[in-house]
């Protein structure tokens, strides 16, 4: 199989446009007819949200280069939303999407391997089967080397959280350590890593998590750490929009896939869109906000992708 | 139900030890019998899982307090394995045993919320009725507020990562911020959430994992910290004992658990025992090995738990 970087840049080029939807299932935010009554019956939401997020890899599919299942929403439910995880990672993974599981996972030695293996790669080897995993730093650099040489083993991706999206970030990522708040070093370390497993294309199976809500530092950061896929979160209902990533991408506009979550898969809840699709067309308004989103990034985005 | 600290100095002092068993299964590691051929067969591995951690919990659970099933190790073999984990938890707390599972999980505001939803509290609210988690700080103090937020709700713990046990840990933690390792700002951070969610006992429900392979940080951290128990792991393989933790306990010899995992459910396979027990005897090399773990521990606890 072919370098997850060489893949996500092949993905990109073949849709001209680097939106990454996020799969976030939260069953008071279904729409009707899927929203389960009873939200500790763990089996009929599990089935809700598999049902639910196969509708919208449906929608999406044929537009976007990657989706991004949250497994925190699977977890949540337990054992069965787990099934349900895997379920929707294949579903996506069959309609030609890249997956990106978000887990934020992060261990040391042979605990970090664990996740590596089980998340990374496709069907068989993994029983997950995701074609990238987000991986986070704080236990420092021999526990991000697991994650790092399965991937190159198995031609997957890991993407490492380095400044998020979130005001709390702040607290520890932007410490001052030498002169430079601390993200910058986490950057450092992941561009390192990223030079050390290069693809074709430029980028390094090991790519990074950094926030639209920060234009500035992103711009920036794209400067220093030129190989690096940038996981770029905060697009949306956290408040950044498409002028905030214009500085994530690189000259031939590659380099980013932007995230927005609710702003998609709940679009039917959109004050612009609840008159016009409502509950019953909620898939027409996952359409029309992904197409919507599309045409932001493509008049911000410089070169062949656009 | 009780506070959760309080219902961990309650089960430290009735077992009178602070051991922690940690449950760490990994197919290469299981004595014969159980060890499935086909590693790829997930179906297998899980039950063989399953079956493994049941008997070592039957061993200990009338020795120890508390035991920390690894995430990882089960999300490793997909999910069938979370339905093994659910099962294990399920099964220690039903034999008595606090659990803590080891997740290092971590995200930001809704998201964080639905990790600590699902994982925290009993049976019934939680799919997976787990006592405590572990929590990664990188993401900062408004990442930390849904987990620290749910565990008040539901009696439960949260343990954060501070000081971590593996060589690389310092690559971050170590970086001097303001005069000041960071590791002791995340302290810091910690102890504040510990004092606002005091139970009786003068601990928090939010605690800290501080490794055993530093012994002086942690003898340190123990006097900055009065209000946080420790998760200390590092004892055994990875080169602790009883004389680097010894530093961890307050003066009645509480505020600190020891982990140990691969040392315990693997000592079937330690040159001193592997002769006289064997695979067919593991669970009574369980046992031992985690008397004379119980028996190195008692001689450098002071107090009343000793």
């Amino acid at each position: 199989m072919d370098h997850f970087a060489d893949r996500l840049i092949a993905a990109v080029q073949c849709r001209k446009n680097p939106v990454m939807v996020g799969l976030d299932p939260r069953n008071e935010s279904l729409p009707d007819g899927l929203r389960v009554s009873d939200s500790l019956d763990f089996g009929k939401v599990a089935a809700a949200y598999r049902q639910f997020c196969y509708g919208v890899i449906d929608v999406v599919a044929p537009l976007v280069p990657i989706v991004k299942p949250q497994a925190a929403f699977f977890e949540q439910i337990g054992p069965q939303g787990m099934q349900a995880l895997a379920d929707v990672i294949r579903y996506a993974s069959d309609q030609g999407l890249l997956v990106v599981l978000d887990g934020k996972r992060n261990d040391i030695g042979s605990t970090a391997t664990a996740y590596a293996q089980g998340f990374l790669g496709s069907k068989g080897a993994s029983p997950w089967g995701s074609d990238a995993l987000t991986v986070s730093p704080y236990l420092g650099d021999d526990s991000l080397e697991p994650f790092v040489q399965t991937a190159v083993e198995r031609s997957s991706g890991v993407f490492v959280l380095v400044k998020t999206s979130n005001p709390g970030g702040k607290r520890l990522q932007d410490l001052i350590v030498d002169g430079r708040p601390m993200y910058e070093h986490v950057g450092q370390l992941v561009q390192d890593l990223a030079k050390r497993t290069l693809g074709h294309g430029g980028y390094g199976a090991v790519g990074s998590v950094v926030g639209a809500t920060y234009p500035e530092q992103l711009a920036d950061l794209r400067g220093k750490m030129p190989n690096c896929w940038f996981l770029v979160p905060g697009y949306g209902a956290q408040g950044a929009g498409a002028a905030d990533v214009a500085g994530a991408f690189d000259e031939r506009g590659l380099g980013a896939i932007v995230n927005n979550s609710r702003g998609i898969i709940f679009a039917h809840a959109r004050p612009e869109y609840r008159q016009r699709f409502g509950d019953a067309r909620w898939q027409d308004a996952v359409a029309e906000a992904t197409r919507q989103m599309i045409e932001q990034l493509r008049a911000v985005l410089p070169g062949e992708s656009s």
